[in-house]
């Protein structure tokens, strides 16, 4: 045993388990938390079951949200424009779209993209369900699917087959723009960026 | 509220209130939880509550040390030099010595160091317990006390002050040396330490 207490040892070993954390920064960590008062670590207690009791995903958007929210907030709101489904791939790209405060339409979260090397089919993602938004009787008009893939592999494949599934149904597939980020140096953006950026070039 | 989940919002306050976790980071480890099985969430719960109730100060060294093994491990070994002790200002540094394998002899941990602009006097660390293991009947014969602070103007305080304190105890009162730590280039040490590496040269 390296440390003189059995129950800090073991406190740093959870927080080691966290990804990014290493032994230092978990040492750190368990450090503060001896530190606080047991309030504090209560909280976190708390909270971190609470999350693992409470959140689920959202029935028809497979966003997360809490029990008892299901449909979540985004999928039952009045102000969101029910006629475009934004797709992404996990619950974190939702948010930065939402941070934008610039999109208006509703999501659907694919909870992974396919993948075959990593042995992850359409079936292993959302894809069903997302297909039974445009099938189901009761479902709205929905006008356009925006995919808003990672500009990955994977995240290319999964939206050439999502544009194939959906095309026939009568939807207007489209995809985010790739081109040099707000802010970047012409200078020091990549050739595959460049090139995309000429490929999608808008007239001014 | 910014996310879709006020459970998950909650773990995501919590852990961006550790030190060195922003709000990203703590979206990262939150979504890392829900990922994960609930029993890894329980552990992590547990460890937290169990560090807080269970992890006390050792009554001699006052370093860190589990309910029921006071004094601690390291203060009760057969192993370990009773006629040295190495005074410390935190857990860790203990830690850091003791990793190195080489120091054998005791420990006493100050949990801070003399600073009066922060309003931290003496009697806000640990030196009433320090001068307690010389002065109490059942004291071991301790020959010599290395001061081991930070070479920081707080630690060079708190070193003076004690080796004033223990020299008329009649302590044999060292502190660690200061120097080029070992696999440095000279040409980028600073002046205080080349200074001080060639004040403490010693007899090849």
């Amino acid at each position: 045993m390296r440390y003189t207490s059995a129950a800090l040892e073991s406190l740093i070993d959870e927080f080691a388990k966290l990804p990014g954390v290493g032994r230092k920064t978990a040492q750190r960590l368990a450090m503060y938390i001896l530190r606080e008062p047991r309030a504090e670590a209560e909280r976190l207690a708390e909270a971190l079951l609470e999350a693992k009791d409470n959140v689920i995903r959202c029935s028809v958007c497979q966003n997360i949200t809490d029990v008892g929210v299901d449909p979540c907030a985004l999928c039952t709101s009045k102000a969101r424009d029910r006629s475009v489904i934004c797709v992404v791939e996990s619950p974190v790209d939702m948010l930065a779209f939402e941070k934008t405060g610039h999109y208006k339409g509703l999501y659907h979260v694919l909870h992974g993209v396919i993948s075959p090397l990593d042995g992850i089919g359409p079936d292993d993602i959302k894809v069903r369900e997302l297909l039974l938004r445009f099938t189901m009787p009761q479902s709205p008009a929905v006008r356009e699917v925006v995919l808003a893939l990672n500009p990955t592999i994977e995240g290319e494949t999964t939206a050439l087959y999502l544009s194939k599934l959906l095309k026939p149904l009568g939807i207007h597939v489209t995809k985010i723009a790739r081109g040099i980020p707000v802010g970047a140096e012409l200078e020091f953006i990549d050739e595959a960026t460049l090139s995309r950026a000429m490929e999608g070039r808008t007239v001014v």
